[in-house]
């Protein structure tokens, strides 16, 4: 339940306020050359030092402690943990009272009957993402010569969005944003027709992301309004380039070989300074809620790392199973 | 690779031109009811007897071959096939050459490398929506109380829509369209943090209709543009309900109770009359296509019945989990 | 739950007197040359027509229903179905009452609750080993030039078995046997440490084959005696192989590019005509049980052509996995 | 390919000198109390104190990294380390040019072409069962009041075999053994037809173990010599209990409710300290080989609480799926 991918295949583990988190990595291939600092630029891109983001910092060094030998894959589970340092618990105290509104919180106090830990989001943090990061770096390594390159495109529906975060910020609110996500030098053939296509795996990891609302690839939901004969994208070559990239590079669920292109709705942070009305589970009533703790006045600022490594992560699972076919 | 769900696991096969379509369940629960009949309103439903569709008609008799005994489920893969009567196979002889575009035809050329069926899509048909549909009558029982209902919102930009499917008729072109699907009386707790969240499974079983391009759940994109404490569902009860449903039903991945609810971008059929210029691999130019056969003008108009069966085809597979980890 | 393989993936399904029985293939390369005639060798050796076997004879024609065109699998699933023509189900009125010992009617009923179809043993049934050896046909061209060759090496306990099969068919009885399964040609390398060792995933196949009771790589259950400087197989040159074979071709679950060898226990046929003292769920007594229907005094003679054909879909699928890393 | 188990899935990774080998368990219902000490007593037992077990001497605490929480699981994924103290990494120097007879060395080398943490046998070593012990402290919870017990019934083929350890360790030589393994309390209903059959799965977990090459359920390769008049085992009572235990507790791959019994076939460690001839990957001859490093004379004895633990781990894994159809 709580692993992705068919060859390449990750597994996450660990709370916010645990003692770590981490991924084990399966079905990684033998011998790609994985040194210390290859993760530096990735986590440094995830880490919350820019404006609107948490004020939580954490070392953040990635402990590789199975598969790894003389600096090169074994082929072999590779086990990734991070540290958690930097914990203050006590600001979570009235969680399981007073569930906070679009958290985790109440879903997953029912789901678990109460046992799960709820201190910081428990398992449904962001921190979280930091392992899937890691292993992003790993699935980059796979894909090459593809590159993905994932960025904001819009805050607050603002493409300038300073003032908007700025705003957000002063009255203790959130904002939420877009990101697009591309990956050029594309292979065609990557996907399934059903069930894995290339959307259903990009999507299936996107959600993943906590506050991730929506994805559309190519033109979208605007493909909605339009006349078939504009939406086509016609070829111009034996490759199967096309002139126009409305299908964002997928076609019948199977990669084009045009780029692929994809965007992401990002929801505001869930949490906020600013006092909620929300209801009361000791006290059945609904009264004002205040959220202590640190937050990302922007959650989206952190994601486009997190999209990257998801989307890598995805065209390397596909493309071992292609390899697997075309021998 | 071409088989959907944890427990309740469908696995479809056939191909538009072969002799059959269908779809072979695993997982099924003994002892539900099943009678001939229960077939017949959904698979009606999808059939292209509205204006805007395509007039290849086939009368879609659900043969049941396994798993069934005195009209109730045994326990044992349930399979179910369509017989494919009204076949007009050489309206796609040229599809291997001047590949169709906005269709998986070359992209599923260079993945199978030349040997896929590609008379009428082949395995990336539309008519193997056929069996999903079937397989979703089944998981509506399981799921019951809980009610899946899907509807068109929107074709070609209008909600009053018509006109613009006349249009596009006219022109030989074709048109998109917006679907939205709602499920009530849900329960809470369904779906999983990391990776198997509710959005991620709904979306992976979306992204395997033909055609979709985009998801959203909840209030969706406009989130990205929307300020936390706006979007943040305030509880109102200790069922959990909340006043506005931005979240869409679904918070850290997991159902909350309320209803789920999204929307689906629906691209123009890709099959159009209307000519169109494209790159021929035979004469290795740009020049016009013009594709034969019978294409729906609006092909989201039999999409919500699709919708509707991978929506209860997920939850039950949801339920099912649940129900492991519940005694 | 009833699939197996990770890439190359069969879904059988059927009833013993259901209308078919039949296998969905997942993970089919494409591109394989697939004749009618190609499956008919081996069916045939499953069939019924040696001393000791039943009578109930069937025509088992192999139905290609999807996966296939122009005589080559195209990479889509691939569906293959038998009719069942010969079915007297009148014989097996008393079976829900009074559960034939030996056989999966108690264990199922209790499993399925009453409600799977327990006519001839339902999906329990060796009918289903029919599309199997189907499936078998195919893996056998993917994992050419390796050969998979299974016999029977001992029935009743004699290397010499004529007389014993007589003599249990004419006391209306049943006896068991030992097959031997070899793999040459082989190539190291196929297999994984945890838990996906070659040793494990040919267990678990075969343990699908009813009545299989045991199963030994190697020299298998006499090792358990010996001391290690007899029981390792020293290596002779460059390419592994080794002057003994003790460990059956498999080193720490890994091929070592020596043979494949194992041996099956098989248990005498369970149903056998003569009379039995069982419980009467319906009298609540221990009394006479006299089973009627058309059976196999010597079940192990049709087995070794099914012990083939899951040998072959390991192999096949462990080669796919094995493409997957090697690219 | 590194994981086992369909909903109590545990994910197993480390090296034997490595610094930590580690197990992820995911699908593990919440509100499980779980102790340090729970662990104590089956860790103990794999522990090489006793005669004719290696002098490396670990200390073995499970260090619970995630998905614990005031002592209880919280239904995410829980993830035990074990750090690996004692190495003595210096002894191996010599396994990449001369493979070592009876193990891993050479297949693997081929496998991940050379990649390979080699020392000790790196991911494929007895080191890897630590965690797998720990995994079966958890599963025996989970399953109670089923009791699973396995131990040694026989070394070097006598029951009484003080004497025969002796022996091989004065040679320096090393000797196999056979393990029962018996679960009681049982209940009827747990595996699948097709293909995970009870046995299927059971195999499949225990030829995991390094050194395990023969499994038999109930009277095993004995009922390939015997009448089915003989061999079936009668009912008694309504419960299906019955008065013999041919059958191991599995009819039709199904629990029968009664003891599932079996046996394993346990091969001689490979590693000796008498010489051995082999071939030489470097000097391209056959040639005296000397293996150092610490090892066990009989590696049967410590593998009774391993063959506990996988049983439990399978045993759980069914009563979840069972769950899952039984609401």
């Amino acid at each position: 339940m709580n692993s992705f991918g068919r060859l390449f295949r990750i597994n996450i583990f660990g709370e916010s306020h645990g003692g770590y988190v981490g991924v084990c990595i399966d079905g990684l291939p033998p011998g790609i050359l994985l040194k210390a600092n290859d993760f530096e630029a990735d986590l440094e891109r995830r880490k919350p030092l820019q404006k609107g983001t948490t004020q939580r910092i954490e070392s953040d060094v990635p402990i590789i402690i199975s598969g790894l030998y003389n600096e090169y894959t074994t082929g072999a589970p590779l086990t990734i943990i991070f540290e958690n340092n930097n914990r203050k618990s006590n600001d979570y105290d009235n969680i399981a009272k007073h569930f906070r509104p679009g958290h985790a919180d109440f879903s997953a106090y029912i789901k678990y009957k109460g046992f799960n830990d709820n201190r910081g989001g428990g398992h449904f943090s962001g921190r979280l993402t930091l392992p899937i990061v890691a292993a992003g770096v790993i699935a980059k390594k796979i894909i090459s010569p593809i590159i993905v390159e994932a960025k904001i495109v819009e805050i607050g529906g603002k493409k300038d969005f300073e003032s908007v975060i700025e705003e957000a910020s002063i009255k203790g609110d959130s904002v939420g944003g877009i990101i697009e996500c591309k990956a050029t030098n594309m292979i065609a053939g990557l996907g399934e027709p059903f069930f894995d296509s290339l959307e259903s795996l990009l999507s299936h990891a996107m959600f993943s992301i906590p506050a991730v609302k929506g994805i559309e690839f190519g033109t979208g939901f605007k493909l909605a309004s339009m006349f078939g004969s504009d939406a086509n994208d016609c070829f111009t070559n034996e490759e199967g380039k096309t002139l126009t990239n409305h299908h964002g590079g997928i076609l019948g669920g199977i990669s084009s070989g045009n780029d692929i292109l994809f965007r992401l709705a990002i929801k505001p942070t869930s949490s906020i300074a600013k006092q909620q009305n929300t209801f009361n589970w000791e006290t059945k009533t609904v009264e004002l809620l205040e959220i202590k703790g640190r937050h990302d006045t922007c959650i989206a600022l952190r994601i486009p790392v997190i999209v990257e490594a998801l989307t890598a992560i995805v065209l390397a699972d596909c493309i071992l199973v292609n390899n697997a076919f075309s021998k």
